[in-house]
């Protein structure tokens, strides 16, 4: 149900602009981290203790990426908001962390939502953090929920531009956003080879040994699948309005990477839709499967009780102590008797076999 | 049946503009209240008993909002509504509670229908009310129809007005309008709680004892979020027009948090057909539970017949009253057979393992 | 059969504008009813016999409004066609009475068809009529299939034109012809309301005793709804061209009206979808409670059967007739395979009610 | 399977434009009837052997029709296309019977084609033959895959044009292709009036007699459907495209004739999707019948079972052969036992009464 | 699940135009083969072993056309694409073989990707190749996956081409690569051939001998369908393009050859969603014929069962050992009761004729 849906009636009735965090408070504190590139200054990453230190960055020249690990300090981020002039809305949408995918244009910044997606191998089932990312002209800043260890999908990027060679280094802010979008969209792919998987697993059990699990199985990837395709679906809009919409902060020669992003995203959705078709299949077959194990149940109760009621009532009617019943005196009567039986044996054995039951 | 569909048959045939109230009379006495707000004076709020008293209202430069609890009484309605030069289509719309939200552009003034939601905890189901909203340059009008004490989802806005501190009463009446529609759409996420739960308690009762009371439950969450969805898919156009209409009664600066607003409308939007998903996969899910319980129910009949049939046939034959059947005079017969018996049921029970039914 | 397809294979073959008749004949005779009104004249309605003596009302600067009861003469219609000028396809599409609704601009004139519907409380079904309207500068006129008594909606326009201070009589033939397709489209919500009795009854009926019967009535109401929106999904398109096409018949002033059609055919489509959905969750319901049925039927059967096979076979081991069987001799034997009979039947029924079989 | 799938892969791998038959060739030699009319000349209809003998048409003010029955000689309908300036890709799908409907715009001349669909009443099934249409400035060619005797839908309009008074004979190429295209959509209304007569017994079959073939009866009518549904979709573009299409080819004043047969064709569309709706819903019906049929089965075998296997357990009882049994002496130890089984039954056709079972 | 989802994982993280390649290596080593015609040169083939011999070409005023087969030496896919100023991203789509059908415009040239079908006999199911192709002024590039002998779908153009006399030979690259679309799109037609045979098997198999087999045909089919489908779709996009978008890479004499391609995969569509619906109608049939077979085994259960258990009762209770009863003694007791049997049986077997179950 979570993921499904986030519990914010706490902020119901507030004044639009509250800032107020709805969310699963992961982090202890908020960890911020500056890079700075770009002109002739080397690459510079350092973690700031208070955001006021890393304002400056706005009016240079040189390209700066401030990451945010956490968004629980609602006066953290007031801060940094109203030193970069972020629009109020935008600053309460980075705190709720029950946002859709999308994209905001302000002119002077481009704020997006995207969701980056975990795969948990423990429950196997996705898990999802909020990213927050503002495209100014000369910095980009990107709000994530947590940092579990090992996890982030930036880490790519990070190396890149360490790497100090990389085409990120030598372009703007619009390359760094798409990177980072990029970054969050491949790794889509991960999870759904674990759906790929978990779906091949499935589609043995079927074939080989449905058990009422199976069924528990099916749903829960549907769930799954539900959540999935809940961030996925307007991700396709936002990257589209990025690379179509007239803004200056996006260079022309960047708008093919986002292209390419669009097509991954496209590609991720069809994906998807091919899963649920797939999963809709295994759950018809796992519904005749279930018909037709009831269809031998039936068979073998039936075969069992045609072939023996009638004999039974033959050797009821023999049991029966009328005083005068002439078969019972005769020599052989008791063969006939049992010859009797064996021939409707034989028949019915042989009729079953013509009805393909046995 | 009420809530899908309201009667409005007695109006059949009358001429357009009657004003006829159709709908629940739930007040005895229709009850308005008139803010007051904006340039120098303070914020005043009054209740007024002569609909006349406050039409002055419509030529001052402060802005005033005028709330009507109550809409049945026809003439007060159109008294307000000859005074303000309202269309007489809007004043009939108004007393006509089965309208569908919409939103009509009269240039003047722009009339906006909207369904405001609660939650009867008592009968698990979701009331609505419906609100008719006029925005004009310097008035608000906004005609509710029943003002149940503790229940108006307008208090919070109230409440803004009166710190006098708040965005509201520094700017014009269409952020006092989108206060108000923010207001409603805010506490549809209060519903979609509930609904939470209530899918979830559904989930959990599928898994450990679904009963015939099961699909009842099914059926009537699906009953009500049909309901849900007939008020607030129009609600999103309704939002996006006012965003994006050409008007001069909206701001530009406005538009950004009717944007809010929109995306607010779209997340219902979604969570509603996420939940509609999962009950359409939980009826699936029940359907497939009652034909697994129906397999075991077979299984177990299967079995017994299967065992016990032939063995009492075996029976019925040493019970037959023929004069010669050697085998009974057999010193040790009874036992013998006894022990064919005890080796038929052995030969069922390793049967019925290896089909698994065991 | 007949409500979803009329038969017109008569006409396969014939030169297009060719009149002739399809349909059923309702009327003896066609009869011809002529306002007029506006202008200083006062309010007249007469009965004509010639078509002939209703033409000069072309020129004339009057509102008149022709209403045609009956459409199969077709020499009729071919003379008011032709002395107005109408298309000669226009004039084959009035005597054809399986049209769908559809709106025609022949700049002279406006061309439209649509469906009153009457509900048959005998056979608890819809029954439609066709009505052709033609929006001319100066005139309007109507071509209904019948006129049986008590049974027209255009009789509350009458009754508004006689009484001669409506908007009708001050306006010009654009307001008469939408006040004519309200008085159409208000009627559908009369319609409506009997589904939603019906709907109603079939809820109360599938929780109290559903039978073979309720499928027959549930699949009953699927026709009647299909049929239902056969004839109101293309009056959405009707009407909204009517409003925003470019015409000077339609004056700016109507267009409103026409907006607020606009805004109940859209609301009786919503409701016929609704319906749908309902019903279609109905058919589940019923499908259900056959299968929860068998699953009690199957139940007792089993009880019965596994309770008593078991026993039987105990009955019919110590009815054998074996010469050499110790415990018949036995003094308390007889007692003591009764008491483990009971024993047995007892332990039956706590693993019966352990599995909550009772 | 034929019908909704043509073979074509013989062509595989062939250059475009290459002119090879794709269908069944149904005629033994293709026959070319020419009509020539207009202007001042008589209305003339010849048979013609050599195709070349027609050309001259082209550059005549008369109106030229030449029909082609059969299109499989590849030599014949090259030299038409050759002289007529034909695009090698527009001669090439003329040979092809295995297109879907659809118009090519190429200025000179407008290429379309067509269905004609034929009722099979022997085995109650949909036929279909392919009509290709050219549609020059003076001439119009029409190609028919066969000409079975008294089944061409074209003789109607032969007929208007011998007639010599028709509309078609006063007007240019643009309407006589209109009457052509007009005459194919009029004949899928006999078509259809099958289809109504044939779901018109599916439900009279369902309510009184449903059976195994019951469904393949609305297998087969649903397949038909499909077929029928491939053919006339695409026409609703082609006629649009028609109507629509900026081109010399068609004057004004056809364009409502050309809309005449657009509604047509809607509601030819319509009703199939009416048709295919109530065949589903017939599947559902039939369904639920199946599982009512196995209810009533399933009952009349729990009653009985129910209500003798207790008694013939009883009669067991007393069919023990042990030493003292005291009850088998007593006097009316018999007729106490018949007694009690019949209060048994008794009691069990109440509680089955009860239950509604009975 | 493999043809579903390709595995692309191991590409995560990395920079974007990053050069690696993702599939199976089915070669051995790549194959170059250069054709070279138009101008006043002959036709001439040739394979080449360093990219760096063919890129004169681009400069040449003739038509070149380089095929490489194979994708996996991502060096020389890089130096092609280098030398031919190709952008980066579009060398790492070729590399990776997870791509869908898509066109990209870069002015210099059009990049489009497509997936050749082909038939595998030994396991029915569809296998597909990746084709890269790259236009340009004066080349034409194709990169394929594999180049199983006697299997390449180009093998056609290049007869065509070496005949010398070919439109191809006389036009420009854009005909040159509408052939090669063409080749593919026309082989898409082979493959439907295929399952149009295995369709009509299935709907064979479903009439004669439905099994548990059946229904996992069915569902191969509908993954296989699945497939296909969502490799044509996007196709339909890219033709769509090619055709309409404003390239001077195209002539406009070739806009009607890419028009018939667009057809084709109209038809190509078209088929696979008749095919889909077909398919499902058999899994409504199969279930039925389930139920259908369940119910006719439990008739034969019920009749035995309802005609035997009565009877059995009645020699069970003449199998009772009471002292006193006095049919035993009668002298035609036992065949009084022998003849009633006979009786119940006879009216046992009228009742299940009138009920239809015999």
């Amino acid at each position: 149900m979570d993921k499904l849906f986030t519990r914010r009636s706490e902020k119901t009735g507030l004044a639009p602009g509250t800032l107020i965090h709805i969310g699963d408070r992961k982090l202890e504190r908020m960890k911020l981290t500056l890079f700075e590139y770009g002109g002739e200054a080397d690459v510079s990453e350092r973690e700031i203790s208070i955001p006021g230190e890393c304002f400056p960055f706005k009016d240079q020249p040189t390209i700066s990426w401030l990451n945010v690990d956490g968004v629980h300090q609602a006066q953290i981020i007031e801060e940094i908001g109203t030193n970069l002039d972020i629009h109020p809305l935008v600053m309460e949408d980075i705190l709720n962390t029950s946002q859709r995918p999308k994209i905001e244009d302000f002119d002077e910044y481009i704020y997006i939502v995207l969701k980056m997606l975990y795969w948990n191998e423990e429950h196997s089932e996705v898990e999802s953090e909020q990213v927050s990312l503002i495209l100014g002209d000369t910095y980009v800043i990107t709000f994530q929920e947590g940092d579990e260890a090992g996890k982030d999908v930036f880490d790519s990027v990070r190396v890149r531009i360490h790497g100090g060679k990389s085409r990120i280094v030598k372009r703007g802010t619009d390359y760094l956003i798409y990177s980072l979008i990029d970054a969050i969209v491949d790794h889509y792919f991960v999870i759904l080879e674990h759906f790929g998987e978990q779906i091949a697993d499935l589609e043995e059990e079927l074939v080989t040994d449905p058990s009422t699990d199976t069924l528990q199985f099916i749903h829960n990837l549907k769930r799954e699948l539900l959540f999935l395709r809940k961030y996925v679906w307007p991700l396709r809009e936002v990257v589209s309005r990025l690379e179509k919409d007239e803004t200056d902060l996006i260079e022309e020669s960047t708008s093919i990477y986002l292209r390419d992003v669009y097509d991954h995203t496209i590609q991720v959705i069809d994906t998807i839709e091919t899963f649920r078709e797939m999963i809709s299949g295994m759950l018809d077959i796992y519904l005749s499967s279930i018909s037709n194990r009831m269809n031998e149940v039936m068979k073998v109760l039936t075969i069992i009780a045609t072939v023996f009621i009638p004999l039974t009532f033959i050797a009821g009617i023999y049991g029966m102590n009328f005083a005068y019943m002439p078969e019972l005196q005769w020599r052989f009567g008791y063969f006939i008797v049992l010859f009797i039986m064996a021939l409707i044996f034989i028949g019915m054995i042989i009729y079953f076999r013509r009805r393909r039951w046995l």
